[in-house]
């Protein structure tokens, strides 16, 4: 097996089969992958939830993951907020020629781990490779299909005046390692990447309350970008407290540094949920028993006022408007 | 609304929330899409399949189609050739910074129109922007879901000894048309791709027969890599007849004068089927009475002998092995 991907291990000839059997198969073994018929077939009953995310994060290695990793906990994460139990997902990726072969072991191992945390197959999957110089090392599709339990209504319209926020940890963690590790970014930090599967805190916190309203990772643009989301398609205003939003030192200070906003920073292993104020001490505390949601908190309400709105109280005691970002923010951070 | 593709379409701001909703949103039009929660929520029960493909071809526009026809396409098929109902797709854009928006908006038109002409109907989505050089132009990746009827069976290793063997028209209309817009290609032809959803034409297949045994197209690696596919996953010999395998007079030379064979250019229109002998006549009226199946042919047979293999009694009527490519054929083709 030669070290490096050649554009004809993307031509469906004999190269091609050897590496999906060797690179993939055999590392993503389960019996549905393994019969390689053009899909898998799948028994599936009742409302379905099904997403779908391209992956072109540089560097594909970063402090606390990787791209394949990044691409499993992602699309995990979407189905999960769906309200959705993760099964089952697909593997999609576009290769530049000349990617070494340790390299794309690598992230395909960790594709493996990251499934087998969040427990779900990869069932069927895809390889493109394209020649030097047209893509970036690696780029990764999933596409996921996840099961939603009876009784569970989550959605992005969903949200409700009287509804308290809730954010699952500290902002910013995934931005701030990748960045760290860019070619002329003058500084590092001990940060990794917070990037991990969500789906069995999702499970706690459902089984504590059925009524959760909205559920949200805030990814690409942050929690300011996810809150304007939720407002904007709820039709209500969400007021946040800056005090009560976790920020690490480290972050803090990169953030400061590079005239960034935590707010708008990307996470790859946080949530947001919208819950009527009833149910709240109970999801609270089933995040806080979880393993990603040891941090969990309250950040903010859902208030009667001008609808698609997000404001902040400062820790000046002022109230600002968080809006959208209408210029770029960090690029390839996902 | 900018002329090109920004860093900024891609971050989760305000300039991507607008392209959502103008460029994909509006002309894809439907309910579950318009939701924009992280996944699509839709009903299904049963044996499902579930494909995805990534999608490279370059140029992205070429004659008889383009990457965004393709890539509706290439997954309806997957999924028709399942013997599954496509129902459902989602659709992933990687796009290079400076993409003129007008040709975002003819792919985007393709993918309606080839979607509208299936039957399917595009629920979920992503879109990321890579830094110029970074990406060639566009790729889109599609997963595909569709609904498997009961009494279907099909799969690569159900080929039996006396199978026939059944190709639904002519080879390398699309790997030849794809070619002719190369730069440095000196040739010129009025040859378009075949690229075409074939699902309705197996629905028919299927009517006439549910005891169809194997379904596949010949994409990468054409009727040759296929049929080699086939003949090892169902460990059976396959002969078929270089008389009776319908070849374009254009695709001929083009492929003499480039040193290519027709057997191992990609089609994307073009399906082969493997059925028990008792049940031909009725497939092959089925697909002679479809839209892209009016050429249809018997081009071989399923025959007892070393398993594996795939053989072709030649127009001098010696016999040769028809083998899996060891080196590249035609790079992004697909």
């Amino acid at each position: 097996m030669p070290e490096e991907i050649l554009m004809a291990h993307g031509d469906g000839g004999k190269l091609a089969r050897d590496l999906v059997a060797k690179a993939f198969v055999e590392v993503l073994a389960n019996p549905i992958l393994e019969r390689l018929d053009d899909s898998a077939v799948v028994e599936l009953n009742g409302r379905t939830a099904f997403t779908t995310d391209s992956y072109v994060v540089t560097p594909i290695f970063f402090p606390g993951g990787d791209i394949g990793k990044l691409a499993v906990c992602g699309t995990v994460n979407d189905l999960a907020t769906s309200g959705a139990r993760p099964l089952y997902l697909s593997l999609s990726l576009i290769i530049e020629e000349g990617l070494p072969r340790e390299d794309l072991d690598r992230v395909i191992a960790s594709v493996r781990e990251a499934a087998d945390e969040a427990g779900v197959v990869v069932v069927t999957g895809d390889t493109k490779v394209v020649d030097r110089g047209s893509a970036d090392k690696l780029y990764i599709n999933t596409a996921g299909i996840g099961e939603i339990p009876e009784g569970v209504n989550i959605a992005g319209d969903a949200a409700r005046p009287g509804d308290l926020v809730l954010l699952s940890g500290s902002l910013g963690d995934h931005g701030i390692a990748v960045m760290s590790q860019r070619e002329g970014i003058a500084f590092s930090t001990r940060l990794t990447s917070d990037c991990a599967p969500l789906n069995r805190m999702v499970s706690k916190m459902l089984e504590a309350s059925p009524r959760i309203h909205c559920l949200r990772d805030p990814t690409r643009g942050g929690l300011a970008t996810t809150l304007n989301e939720i407002a904007h398609q709820s039709r209500v205003r969400i007021l946040i407290e800056e005090m009560s939003i976790p920020v690490k030192e480290e972050v803090a200070s990169a953030c400061e540094m590079l005239g960034l906003d935590p707010l708008y920073m990307a996470n790859e292993g946080k949530l947001v949920a919208v819950v009527p104020a009833s149910d709240v001490e109970d999801v609270l505390q089933a995040m806080r028993r979880s393993r990603y949601g040891e941090e969990a908190v309250i950040v903010g309400e859902v208030v009667l006022g001008e609808p698609g709105r997000v404001a902040m109280r400062t820790r000046l005691g002022t109230t600002r408007i968080v809006d959208m970002l209408s210029g770029a923010a960090l690029p390839r951070i996902c």
